[in-house]
């Protein structure tokens, strides 16, 4: 066998059959967790008119210097009233919060200044020009960029979004992955368990995968092991709708039997040993036959299959999708623990944090099928290639699986 | 007025309108995200059987110790075969990764120990007992809790969950949250602005910050001014489908023209002051008039809202929910330029925190209409009531808001 290829080389691979997603418009309020495809510029200033800060008078603060003073009532303007008549000197207008600030007037006196007179109105200090005012374009700009294109739309940017007028948002559509778990081995839930056979748990966990990187996954489960059936399958659901990525577990070791490597190995599909621990066996490249979309193999241990997912597919999805930050959170963490490792391969191995004093230590072991571990897992340890021995107390690369 | 309430005594009064929310069962396939209501009780063991690591030969490791030797090949065991005959002394069984080991072996010798002979196979590494065989149990033993109650549920739950085999799990149903926006003034996407107006933007921001938060949103937009109109709408949608809290926005300043003030003051909902800036005019209580439901009445500035809603709604929904981190993240930063502060009011101020250093700014500033600004906040930063100047340098509780 040829010497395995590196983990970098097989991320770049993977990372290479996936396209930058286009842009898509979806409405505002459909937007949240998507990654936005262009800048978003303000067709509107905010605030889009001189409005009040408070609830009060407005007045022109020449009017007020002698305070207290008392000023004819000539105007009621609550907030969304659109005739504001201007003010005259010597006069004032009720005015609530958020409402345009009638032109002549310059400062608004809060209620508690004054005795709230509604047919006069006694100001008891006289306010600065400009005082309580919001001027038009204080917060925004007409024509300013109030979202960057490759932000990730939260709450306040939803807000902003809809506070400039806009119905929808260009944002990059969502990869679509077909995620498929093969062997006869697997059982579905709810049916009894034979010696010999385990419940399909890959599947499921790399649909979650998925979507929590923003890709939107369709599962496609007991699929037949028989080549021709298979790639039957996988060719009628492929013309029904586009797919971009499709994501397999299992057929891939060195055994008989093994449907994924036996189905694309001529096709376009290359397999190969990747330089790491866990997830060796790798498989990457375009299936003609399936309309050139992009196909990834990874380890059926559901351990393997769940690092592979982390180290390779995860980030070239979020990539894909422009996501500023395509990589999970990276923490220089301090060993708590002796570890051993194997040269030449780089281990990934699950781990615990201890945030009072940034110690991490290795959750169940390092063998490749402990899932119940893995589920307690916070974090994963890079230990690189040349290293083979890490004494406790060593400076770890942590990757934060939460983050 | 009677002095303002505290920020913690708010924060009781809201958390205490949202039950704990009964738990539901979902499709394992459809549980992320979700939190989980009860402990998984792992219904099989795992692995199940003990089974192969490695592609190779099932032997007994004491017809070995004189590797190399010979054996014949008496059986071929695929993953997933479930007739397995027992190996007889003096022979082997071909057999594949994750395959059951046959009674009778002790052993698996890999493939690459061997000549890899289908009739008869040379093995040239005597294995130690044990070798290479995955023991029942020795992951997750059959009765073990894999998950506990309250666990938020991401990929690797989902993985173990699945390969115990379960088809459902029991997660807390997501708090239905009705979200209203009020105003006269407000104006929906799309249509052309007059002087006076704005773009509704409250009600899709907390949306989105109720789905971030684990919640269910439905929003309500211009709902009408008139109290009655406005009251006859609600209690038309409570009675259509059941609701968990009301969250609505404005309508509750000093000013007149109040809708959710005028509407709700004399049916159960408290307006208060809350000492805290933004977002000092708070109101909350249950409606008997529309079920007995929760209401938080939140005020109408964006960012006013946007706070109120971090300090008091999120963490009560996630209360509900049992999310087991109710709170954002906090850390301590340090203050990178000087501050002032109102005496008597817990400040929440909209901050940048350079990850370089560990210090925040502050982005815009402490004015509450300031949406753009808020766009780029990554975090709140806590002034306390008695504080009322910041050196540069100060040590600042700072919550993070992508946490």
């Amino acid at each position: 066998m040829s010497s395995p290829r590196t983990v970098d080389e097989h991320r770049a691979v993977v990372a290479a059959l996936l396209d930058p997603m286009p842009a898509e418009d979806v409405p505002v309020v459909h937007a949240r967790g998507r990654v936005l495809a262009a800048d978003v510029v303000a067709g509107v200033a905010l605030p889009s008119f001189d409005n009040s800060a408070m609830d009060g008078y407005a007045v022109r603060a020449a009017d007020c210097t002698d305070a207290p003073v008392e000023l004819p009532v000539e105007a009621d303007i609550p907030a969304g009233r659109t005739d504001v008549p201007p003010l005259r000197p010597g006069t004032a207008h009720r005015i609530m919060t958020g409402a345009l600030v009638p032109p002549g007037a310059d400062a608004v006196v809060p209620v508690e200044q004054t005795d709230g007179g509604l047919d006069r109105v006694r100001v008891s200090v006289a306010p600065a020009p400009g005082a309580h005012v919001r001027r038009a374009g204080e917060d925004v700009r007409e024509g300013d960029v109030v979202l960057r294109a490759g932000t990730v739309l939260g709450a306040p940017q939803i807000g902003v979004a809809a506070a400039v007028g806009r119905e929808t948002l260009p944002v990059r559509r969502r990869p679509r992955v077909l995620v498929l778990s093969t062997g006869s081995e697997l059982v579905a839930p709810g049916r009894p368990l034979r010696p010999g056979q385990i419940y399909e748990s890959n599947g499921p966990m790399l649909a979650a995968a998925v979507e929590d990187a923003g890709g939107c996954a369709e599962l496609l489960r007991f699929v037949p092991d028989d080549v021709e059936q298979f790639l039957g399958r996988l060719r009628e659901r492929v013309s029904d709708a586009p797919v971009d990525l499709l994501l397999t577990s299992g057929g891939v070791s060195a055994g008989a039997y093994e449907v994924v490597k036996d189905a694309f190995r001529e096709r376009g599909v290359e397999f190969v040993k990747v330089a790491m621990q866990p997830g060796g066996p790798q498989g990457a490249g375009r299936v003609d036959e399936l309309g050139g979309i992009g196909v990834v193999t990874l380890p059926g241990n559901p351990v393997s299959s769940h690092v592979s997912f982390e180290v390779f597919v995860r980030p070239a999805l979020r990539s894909a999708l422009g996501h500023p930050h395509p990589e999970r959170p990276v923490v220089t963490a301090t060993l708590g623990e002796r570890w051993r490792s194997p040269a030449g391969r780089r281990q990934f191995r699950r781990g615990v944090l201890d945030a009072s004093n940034g110690t991490v230590r290795e959750v169940g072991g390092p063998a490749s099928h402990l899932l119940g571990s893995l589920a307690r897992a916070e974090c994963l340890v890079v230990v690189p290639e040349d290293v083979t021995e890490l004494s406790e107390g060593s400076a770890v690369e942590t990757w934060l699986l939460d983050g």
